[in-house]
């Protein structure tokens, strides 16, 4: 089926981009475009990517996906390259601790078919080659996805581990009733706006010492987390804002001498 | 889980075998290995290998895959590799013509991880990279896999679509309510004794004119196709196989000058 005549695939072309997080080997950000354009998904971003070139990186994607890195955009950081997006899939291979609950890349795929039915603008996040995302960026995950492997302790190829999170999305835009997007949405609220929350929120409950000042980030880990979970409208994340605004005068009126 | 707890594993292990036919790029064989590790298949097969070689191969392997290089069994041409299997497993991109139903890399999986378990060796056969399988070896395929992309103009990469259809395999014997595989089956059919059978009956069948003597390949296919759904026991095979050879005697004897 041409691209043009499969909804699934223009479904994915609109809503999906790959974040690639610092990569490593130009080489493998060819081969993630040869595997975006083989599952439809054409949007790649790339962060801080260390000693790039579309030189080497074009023999591996192939004169077919090379358009795919002409149009590929270089963000100097991770939060303006997500700031658009309002859902964040980060994809890790270890399970432990801090981290959220895990999907599966078919679960994942599921619930991203949805969302991007729903109006949702969705970016899978990667990390570098050979350390994957650290805790500061997970932090900015809405979800996270593993990928299973039969020896854990040996790590997919990024091109790889793109390819086959974008094959289970493909699928599951492809199971869906019905494919067709609904119209753009206004009332999602973006990466952007949502860390600006968190900056108030950390900000707020330092200042009344809910969390240490030394480290706060551990308890706005567990508060990341929830917000995560509730998927605030824009409306509810307003009122959430406006709280936080009026508490943090309160809290500043409370002792000007402080 | 590590590998030697992991049942799943163990019977991919165990069971499955990656063949590549005549691949062009020692490159794609290295990678191809380090995704045969990361799903748990350790055993590849090389057709006729255009200029292979190991230290090309290695380092898309990574050191961990390398091993399975070193283990990799080389063969001059493919009923030789597919001998000993009695499931062969082809992957197409085209889906014209002549072909048997295609199925889906899940839908194929599941069935591989019944078959697995019920005692089958079953070997993935991939063709090069250029050209894919041609009609002769799609023949020798008791089944067809496809994988589904969004452009299906543009092929994958050959390492990638063996990830694909192994990510599939994994997942599918993960899925079986016991994956502990059965003793060793002793009634199945090798890919080497099917052939046999096939070669029995073209010369039949070429010798009272049911087939043309110009071309009786085209024929043939369908036969093929039609036995490949009937998953004989070696008893039904003993028996078809000697009532073809009583009816080529009777044959033969029909008239001495012929």
């Amino acid at each position: 089926m041409p691209a043009e005549h499969d909804p699934a695939a223009a479904l994915l072309r609109q809503r999906l981009a790959v974040v690639l997080f610092r990569p490593k080997f130009a080489e493998n950000v060819g081969s993630t475009a040869r595997a975006c354009l083989n599952m439809g998904c054409e949007r790649i971003l790339l962060v801080d990517p260390r000693d790039y070139s579309p030189e080497r990186a074009g023999p591996l994607a192939t004169v077919h996906a090379e358009p795919l890195l002409d149009q590929a955009r270089i963000f100097a950081d991770l939060p303006s390259a997500l700031a658009s997006f309002t859902q964040v899939y980060g994809t890790t291979a270890r399970l432990g601790g801090r981290r959220a609950t895990i999907l599966s890349p078919a679960q994942a795929a599921r619930q991203i078919a949805r969302q991007m039915l729903e109006g949702h603008d969705v970016a899978l996040l990667f990390g570098p080659e050979d350390r994957g995302l650290t805790n500061v960026e997970i932090d900015r995950c809405s979800h996270l996805i593993s990928i299973p492997t039969a020896t854990p302790s040996v790590s997919l190829n990024l091109a790889q581990a793109v390819l086959l999170v974008l094959y289970e999305c493909l699928l599951a835009a492809r199971g869906q009733p019905s494919a067709i997007p609904k119209p753009v949405r206004t009332d999602l609220v973006t990466h952007t706006e949502q860390e600006a929350l968190f900056t108030a929120l950390q900000h707020l409950l330092t200042s009344i010492d809910v969390l240490p000042r030394s480290n706060p980030d551990y308890g706005m880990t567990r508060l990341r987390r929830m917000w995560h979970r509730l998927g605030l409208t824009r409306k509810e994340y307003s009122l959430v804002m406006g709280v936080c605004r009026q508490m943090q005068w309160a809290v500043d009126d409370r002792d000007p001498g402080r």
